[in-house]
């Protein structure tokens, strides 16, 4: 994400100073594609910046605010989970930048399309943080704390947990002997059918109108008893949702 | 499908000779739209045609094709789940033509992406379908009805169950009182993510680096018993697959 990120906002514009990272080749890799200054020090991280983001694992956060050596300017993370009282013991001038999207390095994105959601402690800071979101994307949305960690929570399902169907189907496919390749346009498809309708209504397959013949044929079919576990569980969940009887 | 395909195969050149439908509606709209006949009863389908297509509901074939009035052409259906033996009974003259991809009526759909995979119980009947198969599609591959199967049910992991954790992350996000289509570019990029990388290294979260804090948190979080069952379980499954210790 920092390196997403932190080119998204040089090429619209801003001004990169310094690289925090723990690993020298990382900061240095990421310093030099910005044309800025690095550090594997946290003590050495300026104090002059206007603004500071953090962009580093949730669960570090705490502790790498509370090494922070600190300046006046905003301070900002970037993580679904954690609510913006992180920053509180240090400084008051604090906000969160949250980019709903999932980053990988060797995949290029277009950050204007990425909705971003802001929160600031001080009121102060709200029109800072919105010009800073609204340059880098066209959705910029006010989330507290509280939303943007249950909009976090469900990112997991529609990404993470998504993603493992995938790799389910793909396993599935290559054990018997099929690549499993010939599945990539109707995954994409199945994702775009949610932009225009709700995936409730996109709902489709054997489990949404539980056509016990089809599920049990399928069941027999899966080579173990976790597949099989999860292709009943994930079978009655839908039919749950799509209002049949029990 | 029958819509979809029925209209592919007219753009590409192909002469509609009738539809069926136990609906007259279906039938007429479906017909009228491809200036062809209709007819609502089996016994009155032609015997005339060169090919014919089986466009119904997999548990329904059987039936369907006893019924069926026999003609001399090559008779296809396009069920994943069905064997080509469905056909053994009425005639030798029989394939699959199985476009891997979901329907809905609303969604136009570019047919020449769609992979086709075709099979034929008579060698002498091979080159027709494959000839059908290219001029609708780019991607066409022979399959066994034995691999199919498994092709089928790897593509209700892709499609039915990825679609169903969409629907579980908009409950989530909608339940907090936020907007579930600032998902949507995650759903997107998900799902192009396996266009150019397997799914299992596409994997990303809290899951498969197994981070037990987030995880307990997170569960913690989700309204339901269900909704905790899943996410543990799913948790559990990523973990496996990540080649984490038990």
């Amino acid at each position: 994400m920092a390196t997403h990120l932190s080119h998204a906002m040089q090429q619209t514009g801003f001004t990169l100073v310094q690289v925090y990272n723990r690993s020298e080749e990382a900061a240095k890799t990421l310093a030099n594609s910005l044309h800025c200054r690095h550090t594997t020090q946290i003590q050495d991280i300026t104090t002059e910046a206007d603004v500071y983001i953090l962009s580093i694992k949730d669960d570090a956060l705490a502790q790498c605010i509370e090494q922070l050596p600190m300046g006046s300017g905003l301070y900002l993370h970037t993580a679904g989970s954690v609510s913006i009282e992180v920053f509180t013991p240090k400084t008051a001038r604090c906000g969160v930048l949250y980019p709903v999207q999932t980053f990988s390095k060797e995949r290029n994105l277009n950050f204007s399309s990425i909705p971003i959601c802001i929160e600031t402690a001080n009121p102060a800071d709200t029109d800072l943080l919105e010009q800073i979101a609204q340059r880098l994307s066209k959705k910029v949305v006010h989330l507290s704390s509280e939303k943007r960690k249950h909009l976090h929570l469900a990112a997991v399902f529609a990404c993470n947990f998504s993603n493992h169907m995938y790799t389910l189907a793909a396993e599935i496919a290559e054990d018997a002997g099929v690549d499993w390749s010939l599945l990539q346009p109707l995954i994409k498809e199945t994702a775009a059918k949610v932009e225009n309708m709700p995936p409730l209504e996109a709902q489709t397959g054997p489990a949404v109108r539980y056509d016990r013949k089809v599920i049990k044929k399928q069941v027999d079919l899966l080579a173990t008893p976790s597949l099989k576990k999860m292709y009943r569980l994930l079978s009655l969940s839908i039919k749950k949702y799509a209002g049949l009887e029990p």
